[in-house]
């Protein structure tokens, strides 16, 4: 218990060290945006802002507590030079802070982390050292090679410093909105969270804190509900950004007394989240970033007319992903159909089909005609259609009227 | 020439014109970001702003005009309503205005206008009604319609008070950022441009003006080397939104006189920024509004170490057609590669060439095996690949590996 309070005071940044830390990071990086978005304000009634943390150099909020923990260091300790674990936008920041700040880094990344985090964090001046197979490995790494080398270990997420950067955050908030009511964000670690609760509590006491987890990867949340910091044998979720094993005791501890409600949301959720803050917000968000959106399905009755903020901690998604979740929301939504339909092979049945989708105003995006398919009769053949259509409804009646003029038609995946 | 002096005169909106319609438009709307992006600075090696005019709740600039427009008109007029022809942003704009200020809206769209944009149109409370095939027939049909109903037609660029709303962001940006040396922004009918460049040239004199039209569109810079309006036959770019056929002969007059360089762009440039812009700016930007960052390429020169703003027009770009760019942007930076290979018709053989692209750290998104393909011989068969790659050095290096294991391998489309 002694041990453990010790800790939570150790870690937890105070308005004063978080004003502290904004008086540095003002030499560095721009304020972030703070932007009403009317149609997300329309939808859940009540007034809805964004706080586009993807909007800085390196993509995430991360920059915030890498740059200001860096800033820190004694001249010796920055000689020294620095050295950390991480699967990305940490990655990122570290190199960021570093490079501004004339340190020497070495980061170390698993095996598996995706080339492009590794080609970014090599452009912005990073020594890249790539060490198991996977998250874990690595820190274990970077922690041994710290002792050995002297470099000075720049954590992901349990310093007070590093909080205290993100919280900057919450300075920020205040001073870009008066009166917020909740403030939503997601937690991987919980830096970002510790931090902004409080800046913004200190500043705009009545405002509520919603955290969220993704539901394959709850370390804080499970830690919350059995009052220990607790490690998943695993984590399963597209949203790498906040996918932590290991929750830190002196964090949990931290967020038991700030936030107000704990969401879990589940992968598709937040997939159709980056989908709806692409198309509505015209911004482009990674996974963590996309939480705090889904969350509002789960408050819908506590934020009615009130102001709530949604940390959009960053951005830095990959295109291919990207690709497939605007395939895949399509399809949700009813806006991209997939159908398989059998026909009989004859001269002028493709043309008879293609005309008929084409009178019902759906476009084709995509059509695979092979008539070498082994397991359809000599004198039929099987199309594979993937058109564009206004919404469910109109995919309904393109259904109908297919069903009509084919002779079989299924639902494709 | 007495008449084109009037005409010029009646269209140029001064500085205090705009400065009304900023009065105006505070109430409705939030001034736009204008954030520095530290990638494209580097990369231009010069100082890059983005004016982020896809986050206003209609995703486009063209709600400054049209709502300060509907403002200016009588209560009178006001209760006649107004009407419009747009298949796209500025029909959103006037639905948008109109709803806001409690005059009816009609809305002329072409029979083949994006379904996406009907729907958003009418989401926003206009009546819509599709006439001709055409934006002109709709044009012609909504002036028609005009004079019968008596609602008043609000034109999309040719006046005096659309272009002082538009002209607003000129005066955002003046106060957003001291000595600006370029502003960079794409011409359609030429509103916006005239606009900004009165409010922007007035407060800082410096200020040269950019100005950029499609390759496929280039009814403005074509009626600026003719010393003359004039009408295009046809246009042809994906970049809907400066789709312009008809250029105005007073917004020439005006252009001609402020604008310093003008710069045509091909589609694949288009493409290719709307893809930089969702990764290294993280905004979702369509056709339109990623000229200005095109046009970087062509004036490197003159920009190196100047502070440049570039005008990011709006975001309403369809989700499919992104994900087309997504798709083609890919494969032209090196980062897909599509390859058909070759291989014997024997059991492992797929297997063995899909451990060997496994050992070259090369991601598989898609592999058709199609033993049926009538073309090739009894023992063979061929495998169409979509490589996910480091770059074009890595693709490069995959396609030398490969050829040495398959019986031929071909690049794919």
């Amino acid at each position: 218990m002694k041990t453990g309070k010790k800790t939570q005071l150790d870690l937890d940044a105070g308005l004063s060290d978080i004003q502290r830390a904004r008086d540095v990071l003002k030499k560095y990086i721009q304020q972030t945006p703070l932007v009403y978005n009317q149609w997300l304000s329309e939808t859940y009634d009540c007034q809805v802002y964004l706080k586009l943390e993807n909007m800085h150099p390196i993509g995430s909020f991360k920059i915030r507590g890498a740059t200001y923990k860096i800033s820190t260091l004694s001249a010796e300790e920055k000689k020294l030079g620095v050295i950390t674990a991480s699967a990305g936008n940490h990655a990122q920041g570290v190199a960021w802070g570093s490079k501004k700040l004339n340190v020497s880094a070495l980061i170390i990344m698993p095996r598996h982390a995706p080339l492009v985090k590794v080609a970014n964090t090599k452009a912005l001046g990073a020594e890249v050292q790539l060490h198991g197979d996977c998250y874990d490995d690595a820190y274990d790494t970077a922690k041994a090679m710290a002792k050995e080398t002297g470099r000075i270990f720049i954590p992901a997420f349990e310093d007070k410093n590093i909080i205290a950067g993100q919280g900057t955050i919450g300075l920020e908030l205040a001073e870009q909105a008066d009166k917020i009511d909740f403030v939503i964000g997601s937690v991987g670690g919980g830096g970002l969270m510790a931090g902004v609760s409080a800046a913004i509590q200190a500043l705009q006491p009545q405002v509520k804190i919603v955290a969220c987890q993704a539901l394959g990867s709850p370390s804080m949340i499970e830690s919350i509900k059995l009052k220990k910091a607790i490690r998943l044998p695993s984590t399963e979720t597209f949203a790498d950004g906040i996918a932590v094993a290991q929750a830190s005791e002196g964090i949990r501890k931290i967020l038991s007394e700030r936030v107000d409600q704990w969401i879990e949301i589940d992968e598709d959720s937040i997939a159709e989240s980056v989908l709806t803050l692409l198309e509505k917000a015209k911004i482009l968000v990674e996974g963590a970033g996309a939480l705090p959106l889904a969350a509002l399905n789960q408050t819908r009755n506590q934020i009615k007319g009130k102001k709530v903020v949604l940390i959009i901690s960053g951005g830095n998604i990959d295109v291919n992903v990207l690709s497939r979740i605007i395939d895949l929301g399509l399809v949700r939504t009813g806006r991209r159909l997939r159908i398989n339909v059998l026909i009989p092979d004859r001269p002028g049945s493709l043309s008879r089909l293609t005309d008929l989708i084409g009178k019902q105003e759906a476009n084709i995006l995509q059509a695979i005609h092979d008539r070498n398919e082994p397991f359809t009769k000599l004198d039929q053949t099987e199309v594979a259609l993937t058109l564009e259509t206004r919404g469910p409804e109109h995919s309904a009646s393109i259904i109908k009227v297919l069903k009509n003029h084919v002779l079989r038609l299924e639902l494709g995946r």
